[in-house]
């Protein structure tokens, strides 16, 4: 089964929780085991697995790629003045797969999917679950 | 189905499009939704996915891994002078998992798939293709 | 078929080498080709292909991780003092996608299957292999 999610971010930089929605997309998939394959339909956005126990890691990774890969100095700002924000997509990478256990995202206690946008804020972002059984 | 994607790369570090490739094995694979695995066989190698508008954004991507990962400062140098390639490989990653959409790769407008060369030039460089359907 | 490694880390920042493990769940699954999706089951480790020569490049990905996340200096540090752990993890990647190749992993002369620990010691870790066939 493949389903897309829809979703609009607010931020320039910033990590959205889509956690829920895949795992609603799981469940109406009835796949007991297999995988999820979580793809980002942007280049200049990223999936990213990382911890939600409160904001502090999602601003963290803000601050973390915003020191890694700073704004302005790159030759495809002479364009677009986005240079970073394609950089920070390619960097972290568009796909994910996730691991389906009894019908459910196979995360751990504190592994949350997150849609990661470096160009925002944007009206519609796309993001493309594709669930397979290993049967 | 599963494929293999030769190429040849002339530069010691630089993005080479596969979009075309992957597109054509996708078609003759004849599924229409599902996933393409796409896998870089090569430890000094990744693939990514990256806007292809113009060359601007692949000579970013190679000028940040310069920065963040410079030639000659590794432990790894001393058997292969090759310590930054390896490196630049892991951070990419070997692997991206593409959604395919009626029987072609789902891309976003702007979303190409590179494959990244760091350790070039090579004669022959090999790239594995895996397209599985989702029914 | 799916199945769980499991490993014990003693290091605080370590790669363990886990390639004869999925080498024989993929022998057990009697896949002939298809893919093996490994995946690291926590928000402070990650998995990445890379080689095995020796502990040079195991050594330098440690080394280039702590330059580019130093330890201390996060806002996640006030709840758990490893947000450095989180940020190698997301940097990384918790997923990488495997082709299975005559009921092998399909790695090069040179790749290797490592599960990254960014946070040990631990007694216990999971990673999640789920080997689907292309047919």
């Amino acid at each position: 089964m493949q389903k897309i999610i829809t979703l609009s971010t607010d931020k320039k930089n910033g990590l959205y929780d889509i956690t829920g929605q895949v795992t609603d997309l799981i469940k109406a998939s009835d796949i007991s085991t297999g995988i999820a394959s979580v793809y980002a339909r942007g280049s200049t956005c990223a999936i990213m697995i990382q911890e939600n126990w409160d904001e502090s890691v999602q601003n963290d990774v803000v601050n973390l790629l915003q020191k890694l890969v700073p704004h302005g100095i790159w030759q495809h700002d002479h364009q677009d003045d986005n240079g970073d924000s394609h950089l920070k997509s390619g960097l972290i990478g568009a796909s994910q797969t996730i691991p389906i256990i009894d019908n459910k995202p196979g995360l751990s206690t504190w592994q949350n999917i997150f849609f990661c946008e470096f160009d925002g804020p944007r009206e519609k972002r796309e993001v493309m679950v594709t669930m397979i059984s290993d049967k």
